[in-house]
Formats: structure tokens, C-alpha cells, sequence
């Protein structure tokens, strides 16, 4: 398939939104923002091999670029609005090409996200996407705003993409349900909205749960207390690893795009309020404290030394 | 050089605008837009090997990143003001990217860009930007304007980015002028905005003069008739090739990023005058036809056929 036709045929299969002034085709997509809110604008790439196993479906691929993306607007608190697209191909492949359309675009249309542009380019395989959505000006979630005694929140659950991408390594077939949140993860909007005005900071888990709550930490010069056995397991999670491995799964494995949030106790039910409206389950399973750093606790109240803090890319 | 001190690096030489409620160094960039006009999104990928030469130096790859994303806005007649970098590495070299950054951050400072985000990955060198401007509404320079009878016009010189890429290839030295132009091509933002308002279509030239004006005439269900003897060239260019050559480069070969643009005959003083406030030379090469196709002549009045039409990927 040539270039051209490759764009006629994203073209044809794109979204529309009534504020796409201009969508693909041209030399530049125009779009109206909303009057009075602010533009949220997030950018990641998957490459081959380092973002996903080399045995990912197109589909599967073309789901996460897109959720990977959105889970940074979820993590802002953001309501989403449109997508571009850099795909890098060793070759125009139609067949691969419809079937990673079709995951990228099953997402964006749960998501009312418009493909308002982009590019196709020959290259090793790279899907670079860029998001934009609308988020009302002091109701961000931003990482800087955690303070002491605040409560550490998770959605979901933790650790089931690190388990799949961990069976995956060692040979075996991963168990499907942990594939399925390692493939195509699900980027949590829904409550990312629901928690502007009551979290008081707010981080999505990529890198891994102490990783990123050490950047949120960070950024609110604070430091938190995790206790290892509030961690949310999925069943099959819980069924296949010992509590050992599963610690480490959970503190340190990546890509489990769940929101790591803060918020003062007395917004308790609040919390839960919003998460019910939401529709995702969330779990308490820490606090903020004075001094820097995230430590792990073990139930009997003793420091967890990880092994690894997550996933750093050029370590 | 750690994933995250690489961040740092970048934030710490990011450019600052008002309008950028929060950069680099969150889940998402929050931007102001400003009250009644548009959002002009492009998004292009440059790929080691594929977009520019394996001995490219790392400012140069830096510089022509934004540039070519740039020149989509200029394109458009949009003004820019904000973009966001994601950068593939196969290893995080703090020489390299310091270098890189000094070539994409020169080029950002002169047209006021801010980098509000992006993300670092490992993996094949590949640098994906996304730019993001202003446009009045109706003002854009969208590419199905274009009437029979209207004039064509280029901008600058055409040929160069071509013949440095022919003379790479063929394990020469290149000229350095024409080097010049493959590794830092100008984005020709001022004359996009002065064109606004008097040209009936714009785009800009990528993949070649013949392929890019094909995508206009497209665009706006007509044809074009361009003189090859009215193909503005360098000096360097007119002294090292044959015309025969000449044509090759200029009518086919792509990275020139010149805006080519048409504008009805009545108006030929207004784009003078727009090119002379702009700073940047223009040159009417042709006009729109009513039947379908791009035909370049030559000057006995025949029609030349090229050896190919521009640069398409996956062909």
C-alpha cells in the first residue's frame, strides 16, 4: 500500500467532532478549543520490543499507543478531544495496517477522540501519538500538591502487566487476563474527571508504583509510606505468585496505567463517591509523610528493599 | 545519562511563554489558547537513515525535527507557538543530545516555540515533534483553494536539498551551501502569515514540487502548468548540475519545505509586497489549469516527463 493511500484509508475511518474545523488532508489540523478551558497536551511512543513483546497483535498495538497516551490526560483529569498519529513501518502492510487501526480506533471512538492528523514513515516500527483534551484552569490534577497526612490511593489493580510481560520473558504462555492488561490497558478517564477538586495530586502508574509515586513525591517535596499488603491484586495475580514475587510485581513493574492519587482523610467518602460514579474500584494503600522518599512496608511494619525501582529507559 | 536527568536537561533549556500554564515535567502541558482563534496541529517524524543521512550531525537533525514541523505551519499561515519532542535513542549519549538540543532549541527561540513536553524512549534513532499554532478563523492557507487561472508561486529556491542528498549519495563531498539547505531547511513561517488573506491555496514542499503541487491541484479539483525554465535556483545549484539535472532536482526532489502557493493574477503586486515584507523571495512559476494533473514544460513549450515523481514512501 502506498503512503497515499494508507492516509485516504485513515482518513475514511477517522472520527469526526464538530470542533475538527480542519482534519486530515491538509498541512496542518484546525481545531477549536472550548472558551475558558485550558488545552491538555500529551505525547508517548511505543517502539517495538522496549514498549511491547515483539509478538503483540497490530491491534493490541495500536490500543495501547492510543491508551498509553490517554492515561496522561486521565492522570491530568482531563476530558480527551483528538489524536495524531506518527506510525513508523518497515513496510506498508494493509492487512496489519486495518487491524492496527482497528484497536487504535476502538479506543479513540469509546473515547469520542478525533485523528485529526499525523504521519506514515518508513522505519523500524514506532507509533508515536500525541493527545489533546480540555481541562477547567485550577482543576487539574496536577503531581506537585500532595501534603502531609494526605492518603495514597490506587485504582484497579497493580502488578498484572508486569506478571504477563514476566511470563512472556520466561518462555511461557502468559495467562490471558494478565496479557489482556498488558496489551491493552485501559486509560482511567472516567475517575481521572471525577477526582478534579478532591485529589490533591495525582500520578498514572507507567514506570511502576514506587517509580512514580517517587515522582509525585518529588514534586510535592514530600515522600509517602506504601504498605505492601493494601496493594490490589487481580484474582489470577494473586493465584499464580507467591506474595514475594507478587511485591515485586506490584511496587515495581510498569505499565499498569492505573492513578496513583493523593487526597486528605476527611475526603474519604468523597473518594469513594467518585470512584463508584466512575465506575473503578480504588484502594487505599498509603500516606504522605514529612520526609523524602517512598519507602514499601511489610505487614509487620519493617521496610520492603525492592530490587528494582521500576522501569527506567538508558539505565 | 539517566531517562529522567535527560528531562531535566530539556526542561532546564526549554524556552518559557505566558501562555503556558504548565510545562514540561507533569502527566500533560496545560496551554492557554488565545480567545477566537484555532488550534493548527501538525505532527511529522524524522527517522535515522530514512529523512536524513546517517553522518547528519546532531544539531542539524535537532534543527530540521522543528523545521519540518514549522514549515506545516507555514503552510497553513499559522503562527506557532508551542511543541512537544519525543525522542528515540539506542542509547542516552549526553554529548549527542546536548548537540541535538542546541540545533532544535536555536530554531525554537527564533520563532518563539516553547517545548511544553514529549518523552525520551530507547530504541532506533527516531524524533517525532508535534507543533501547535494560532490561525484566525477563514484566514488559514488550506491547499483546495486553488482556481483556474490563478498563478503559481514558490518561494526561495528549489533543488538544493536534493542535489546535496544526490551528491551524499554519491559518496562526494557535498557544497556546503546545498549541505546547508538538506540539513537546516527554513521554515518560511513570516511568509505564510503574509500570504493569508491573498492566496487562494498553500502548500508546503516536502516530497517534491511536481508531487506537492499534485496534492494541491487534488485538493481543489484542478490541474497546473509549471515552466521548468521559471524554477528558481541557487547559484551553487546552476553552476554543479546540467539543466537536464537540474529539472530532475528541482521539479522531483523532495526537502526543499518552500512554500508553493497559488494566488489569483490580480493580486500579483499584494504578494510581492507580502514576500518583500517578509523577507523572503518568490518566484511565479505557472498557473492552475481546469483538466486534472501537473504538467512541468519546458521552454520550447513541450511537455517534459520526469524520471519520477518526488520522494513516497512505501512505493
Amino acid at each position: 500500500m502506498a503512503e497515499f493511500d494508507l492516509i485516504a484509508r485513515i482518513q475514511a475511518r477517522a472520527a469526526r467532532r464538530d470542533d475538527v474545523v480542519l482534519g486530515i488532508g491538509d498541512d496542518a489540523a484546525l481545531l477549536r478549543v472550548p472558551p475558558g478551558r485550558l488545552l491538555a497536551v500529551a505525547t508517548d511512543t511505543l517502539n517495538a520490543g522496549v514498549h511491547f513483546p515483539e509478538d503483540t497483535l497490530p491491534d493490541a498495538i495500536g490500543w495501547k499507543a492510543l491508551a498509553v497516551n490517554l492515561s496522561d490526560l486521565a492522570a491530568m483529569g482531563a476530558t480527551p478531544a483528538w489524536c495524531t498519529l506518527a506510525l513508523s513501518l518497515p513496510e506498508g502492510d494493509a492487512l496489519w495496517i486495518e487491524r492496527f487501526l482497528d484497536g487504535f480506533l476502538a479506543l479513540a471512538t469509546e473515547h469520542d477522540v478525533a485523528l485529526v492528523g499525523g504521519d506514515t514513515t518508513r522505519g523500524p516500527l514506532s507509533v508515536c501519538v500525541t493527545v489533546h483534551g480540555f481541562v477547567d484552569e485550577g482543576r487539574a490534577l496536577v503531581r506537585d500538591g500532595a501534603r502531609e497526612g494526605d492518603d495514597v490511593w490506587i485504582s484497579g489493580t497493580l502488578g498484572d502487566a508486569a506478571a504477563a510481560l514476566s511470563q512472556w520473558r520466561a518462555g511461557g504462555a502468559c495467562e490471558p487476563s494478565l496479557r489482556q492488561r498488558l496489551d491493552r490497558p485501559t486509560p482511567r478517564l472516567a475517575l481521572g474527571r471525577a477526582l478534579a477538586g478532591i485529589a490533591s495530586a495525582c500520578i498514572d502508574v507507567s514506570d511502576g508504583l514506587l517509580a512514580d509515586a517517587g515522582h509525585l513525591c518529588a514534586a510535592s517535596g514530600a515522600g509517602a509510606e506504601l504498605q505492601l499488603a493494601a496493594l490490589p491484586a487481580s484474582p489470577a495475580l494473586a493465584a499464580l505468585f507467591t506474595d514475594e514475587t507478587r511485591h515485586v510485581l506490584q511496587a515495581g513493574g510498569g505499565d499498569d496505567y492505573e492513578l496513583c492519587f493523593t487526597v486528605a482523610p476527611a475526603q474519604r467518602d468523597a473518594v469513594l463517591q467518585a470512584a463508584h460514579a466512575a465506575g473503578t474500584s480504588v484502594s487505599r494503600i498509603g500516606r504522605i509523610v514529612g520526609d523524602a522518599g517512598v519507602r514499601a512496608m511489610l505487614a509487620d511494619g519493617s521496610a520492603w528493599t525492592p530490587p528494582r525501582h521500576g522501569y527506567e529507559h538508558f539505565r
